[in-house]
């Protein structure tokens, strides 16, 4: 089933306690396309780049089974760039330098050919150009899942992303901004006043306190892997996504028993994407690296007692 | 299988966002015992009172399986007493006060009856009091467990600590805790770091985010119950313990597999405790209860992924 993917492709300049790096690929939909597609090949990426956008990530994409005919490439225009200072306990970021640049018009046209898809996944993005994409959709997808923001809870723009709300299956927020979107400091409150908002299933990021996916009165946790070094946290949550999104996409399958294995899915991808700079980890990883990272996963929570 | 459980019975006052209270019982061992004892009726208790304190909780720890003949009282003194103020995340709390009393000559004598025991708790307690109860023992228990915190890291304990560790098989900490006693900020490391101090399980509590246990390379993640409030985190860490350690040595089986379930127990409890103030919760659970919340912990993790 067809899995359409919009959000940023972009460039990043990040410091964290273990070093520094030079302007790099990122963005939400880069991490996403690349983790969903360890599980999933039927890919189609909308999205917008300048002109001095690296050819061979487009082709590295191509190649891992993403269709990017939706990909805008602007002749005369600098790509979105993003640049960000992580502290010592990788939790929090100061953001350093912001550059719109293309994003500034951004308009998500979609090919024809994309318009039947089955899965939706919508990166962080303003949520007005969230809700031109679906409204662009002859049929609704089978699910549509939404990652966005702190920045787009802020007066200026909560009406709009409350009403992308109320069309979207899946909502994946981190835990802060599930306590500011719901004004609530308990997750499973806030859990409950989101879940009226619109979507059927809430996923909380808990970045390494793992996360959780909440549906109806059901709560199933997912822990992140405990790893020896976080070594850059940028894309973490997309790469989560992505490889939630893939997963489903391939199982064709959206049951909350389901969507636990997608979380896990998730969970795999995103405790790969923390290991190298940016999307490096996620450019080189063999089915073998994911099937053994799975089994990592089912040891860490795997328990069995039997109840009377 | 006896279990032995070490540590203070005492008077709490607490002040958390949803309330306050007088004096109410607290102390490590009292939270130990009452949980244990849902498991386990095979315990015996050694700590020191003032005259002050209430026959009334003696009597219901008797009922509950739970010998005291270990359990001093001092005439004309008074009970150990703490207070303190959480805060509004629940994670960071300040002492108000802290009353040493009858602790400050605590002396752990045991009874001839308890000295074969099996299973050893030692709750928090100064490092050189712990060592004075195993020195007592005519043979090593099948399993010895010691919970700490951070005052016992500082310079003039640390040497004392690390004495005791050297006689352990199952740390408990916090992850703050373990991050001061290793000098590590990676949880990953700090274990490694910890599990060549002496004890061969180690188990750091992270609160609402659940907790790890590690063994040799092995690591398994039991996450905390999400609750609508946590209502007072006082004495989760010991319930945790007394969880634990009632379940094994009600089943008698130190493996790590039987350690992941008796993990499950031990957050079980952990997530009763905080439900309300102080001890009142962990004294007034059905069998029934206990065995939900089971199911409840089964649900929140479990998931079905095969792999190839």
């Amino acid at each position: 089933m067809s899995l359409l993917v919009v959000g940023t492709v972009a460039f990043d300049a990040i410091e964290t306690p273990f070093g520094k790096t030079d302007k790099i690929i990122g963005g939400a939909a880069s991490y996403i396309s690349l983790a969903a597609s360890y599980f999933h090949r039927n890919l189609n990426l909308v999205s917008v780049v300048g002109d001095d956008f690296p050819n061979e990530f487009i082709s590295e994409l191509n190649q891992r089974g993403v269709n990017t005919d939706g990909l805008q490439v602007k002749a005369g225009e600098k790509s979105f760039f993003w640049s960000g200072k992580y502290h010592n306990d990788m939790n929090t970021r100061d953001t350093l330098d912001t550059q719109l640049n293309v994003l500034e018009s951004f308009d998500p046209i979609l090919p024809e050919a994309y318009k039947n898809c089955d899965f939706l996944m919508l990166g962080n993005l303003s949520p007005a150009v969230q809700k031109r994409v679906i409204d662009q959709l002859p049929k609704r997808p089978k699910l549509i899942a939404l990652d966005t923001m702190n920045f787009w809870m802020e007066k200026t723009f909560i009406n709009d992303l409350k009403d992308v709300l109320k069309e979207v299956d899946v909502l994946t927020i981190n835990d802060e901004e599930a306590r500011i979107l719901s004004h609530e400091y308990s997750l499973v409150k806030a859990a409950r006043d989101i879940l009226q908002m619109g979507p059927k299933y809430l996923v909380i990021k808990k970045g390494e306190h793992g996360a959780l996916l909440f549906h109806e009165n059901d709560v199933f946790f997912a822990p992140a892997l405990p790893l020896e070094e976080v070594f850059d946290p940028t894309g973490a949550g997309d790469s989560f996504a992505g490889g939630f999104m893939g997963y489903l996409a391939q199982s064709r399958d959206v049951s909350f028993e389901n969507m636990k294995r997608a979380v896990i899915h998730g969970s795999a991808m995103a405790s790969f994407c923390v290991e190298k700079f940016g999307t490096e980890r996620l450019m080189s990883l063999s089915d073998e690296d994911v099937q053994k990272r799975m089994e990592e996963f089912i040891n860490l929570t795997a328990f069995d007692i039997e109840l009377s």
